[in-house]
């Protein structure tokens, strides 16, 4: 008989194997884990040593390691997920390199996932702020439109797809034109501290919507279970923090202290205050900052 | 005045930034690169110490280490190339974790790189033995046919993607139904320790022909100028070595012996030599020592 | 002749292997580097592709890049050193996994470097607030006494390394007992990325003094000339940016806006203001939050 | 209820927690572990996706992924150990960069393990052909008056460093004396595929002693009982195998087939026959040759 237990977490094991649906025929499943909160505290403790005494509480513990960056106690835990991905968003999961795969392979087997298909009130009208985003969708006519035709094109690639497989081309060859956002389906599996660092990044609102809705999940529905106080420190520590910058937080100091002359004269010494023809000039930091101070109900002296 | 210089390799700076065309509409440039065969030796002999005479010379201590499996030495190369490739190449590319990239972005920009074009000969046969390969090419009749097939199609696509563009469609949803072999393009650094084992694998004849272009390119316009010693090395030591499995080993010896009886009786020991209805069982280990024992004219003795 | 050149630093170049002593017996030295700040513009720029317009100036866009966490491109840029470091400080330099190392081999060559010593005035004081530092320096009295047995503990050790030496022992063994400070020599090389993160740990008031004093040169000595653009970023940023988690943000709100009772409410809800038998309990985050309100001279209205 | 079990090793389950004596003080315990041979085999299947047979049993499988060097899957399984290990042979053992670490801390905790004893027959003579090993054990009568100085000067150490703490010194730097093979504690964890890397290196006869006690520990007693068909496949094919480089290949070849004048040609071709003054220089290529030719009992033709 062995002298420990494996750390199991009970609300993960509830949901093995269980499939969420994402996207119109994507999923998540996880497939195995390793390790839970508890695992991460006894990994922490080990640095104290024999003769110390227990520093704090778990959730006390868990909260300052995450709040400080102590990083490595969340590599001691791994989740396993199978998943089925547009190639598309997969391009950029798979960016990720701190993750081990195994993808499904065109090469050996005929490819029979379908392409991700897209409802007419789904598409997305280019962003113009943020050049590499979105805003809003376009007239759910134009979508209609758009979504037949998007229907005909897949279904001609997947013709021309299957005539080449027919007519004996190699399947490595014969996949180089299918869509892009064709189904692909992989193992991945990936340590806590590099899956939070993954889901601060693929959670955010500037990450493209379908990816996404994947990190979404793999967040509230996957992670939250199976590791809730750190799921907790999470939210508190990365997804809800509000970062200042070293020009910013003597800004913030003077304008609370009611110095709106030396707010101006730091402003101006940061080269945020140049005049253009229409009044001051655009300038990245300052907005980002002028959001910040206005979320505060700050007044802006300029 | 610095004490140093900086390592450099009069070969490659010799080609830097030159195009080195693959593919119908692909290339590889060198952009920057860092050391060269000297800064291996110079890294290597830190190891030795201040009052350690110099153990060989430089050729034969590259040739010790790459043939001992020394690595770290060659990670204090670096090299940094400019390449743009078929995203379904990309994607076998991009499973080498070890790289630093920054790919142009289809979110951020607007798509004007083509799909790879397919000569019509050179559609390639599905591989039988092999089932994730190909043999030989189709005939040039057919692949007439695919070819102006594939035109039309890749057409219709960008036909396809330049009308959601017009419509307004967000550039990283409207990029979704572009044929996976469109070109993209990216910044690719790598250090010469795992570059090495990228070109193990894809200068490998199991390689997709695609990406294998590439590593040929790299391996033998690039790496073999850059550092010359290590190329040579490579080639000896990984390219062309040969490797005998334990078990294979004593069986080698019984056959070289004359020992066919005992040759006989370690392939049954192995499972090896289970009989079908039609004579021996396929065995894929088997097989692949026979090939090795016939390159050497050993008798087979069963 | 080639087309482009490699991308030189003249300040970097200028102090190409100079020595830059660190602790009693300790240097760094620059060996080589690849790219500059033009190098990480250059990689970020692939991202716009052809026919986008440059977005921006260089320092503005290195500016946005680290702010946002966009990481990659910082990659794109390596620094290569040769440093001599107590192995006592270098246990904790080797735990940054990103780097590639070739040290010194106390197996292969007799050790001949000494053991870091201690100035009289330079032995620090055991913290209790903070467990794992030191506060202040003991009398200078103490600490002629503590050098002095040093000394004599040092020539002890070098003389039983010696003596086994002499007797024949392997040098693999005969290192068994020497002082954990002994020095070592490496070459380490690292990506700007990677660096950049290893000086935000390892130039924190929390690391340790030895390890400090070398990211201290590292980063102000070597980086801050190397790529000018890209340290200044850093250091309003990372260095001298403050951080608000989610809980800390609402209560600052409710402080400038003149909501005591809020706040209360808010540190309530968070746990933060439970009574022990001499007033509040300690909680770790309701104190660091308290640190930071009192900098920008908010009233604590509990 | 889950629809799917967490992969499960009953026989490493029965020694989870066991402690496995090593050296004189060390130890080593498995904590955790995730995945098992179905593990890797249920990764490398979902390469041939839906509708693909399954293409051998699972032995078959395992072993054709670890003899062609397919090794993502391998990644699929994860071992986390708790250690006990003299620093010196840690300072080893942390080179292997892709493990999650976490150590004692002697900056946060008093050090109260004792020095790595060493018996009176356990000194080894320093090697003569291999610079960087050693040779036998030196006399027990010289062995026994080592090992009464070791523990005069390891009680020496531990005395000045609790001389140290019991004058105020910070834990920190108290502790930077302390001999190297100082005893420390670490939670180690690492997936299979790294794992039998570092297992290939450290059992390895060329690896220090005491490093391949732990690994041999590591391997026959604890990856031995988890993947059984893994460590079956790893000795056949890593540990038992045998290696010809490019250039040994036709020389063997040319020695089965009685050509000794083609062998002749080709060594001389190679360099590896040059003349000194006393007979045939050294070269280490050829030497090594001349051990595996000898092993089957070829002859040399020089």
């Amino acid at each position: 008989m062995s002298k420990i237990q494996r750390a199991t977490s009970p609300e993960l094991e509830a949901i093995l194997g269980e499939t969420f649906p994402v996207l119109d025929d994507g999923f998540i499943r996880v497939i195995d884990y390793m390790g839970n909160d508890q695992s991460i505290v006894q990994a922490a403790r080990v640095s104290y040593g024999a003769g110390t005494k227990k520093v704090s509480e778990d959730r006390g513990l868990i909260r300052y390691l995450l709040r400080n960056n102590h990083t490595t106690p969340f590599e001691m835990a791994e989740l396993k997920l199978h998943v089925k991905v547009p190639m598309d968003a997969w391009r950029q999961w798979i960016r990720h390199r701190t993750a081990s795969v195994n993808e499904i392979s065109s090469r050996y087997s005929i490819v029979t996932n379908t392409a991700q298909k897209t409802d007419p009130n789904e598409w997305r009208i280019q962003g113009t702020g943020n050049k590499q985003g979105s805003e809003g969708v376009l007239d759910p006519e134009i979508g209609k439109k758009l979504t037949q035709e998007e229907e005909i094109f897949q279904e001609y690639a997947k013709a021309t797809y299957e005539g080449r497989i027919a007519k004996g081309v190699a399947r490595e060859q014969a996949r180089k034109d299918i869509p892009l956002c064709t189904y692909t389906e992989a193992y991945w599996k990936m340590d806590l501290h590099n899956l939070l660092h993954f889901l601060d990044l693929r959670m955010d609102p500037h990450a493209q919507q379908e990816i996404r809705s994947y990190a979404d999940v793999i967040g509230n529905e996957i992670v939250a279970k199976w590791v809730p106080l750190t799921w907790e420190s999470f939210e508190d520590y990365k997804i809800n923090a509000r970062g200042l910058t070293g020009l910013e937080d003597p800004l913030i100091g003077a304008l609370i202290n009611n110095q709106p002359e030396n707010a101006v004269k730091l402003a101006i010494s940061y080269g945020w205050l140049e005049q253009g023809k229409k009044g001051l000039k655009n300038n990245r930091e300052r907005q980002e900052f002028e959001i910040k101070a206005k979320r505060w109900k700050l007044p802006i002296p300029w």
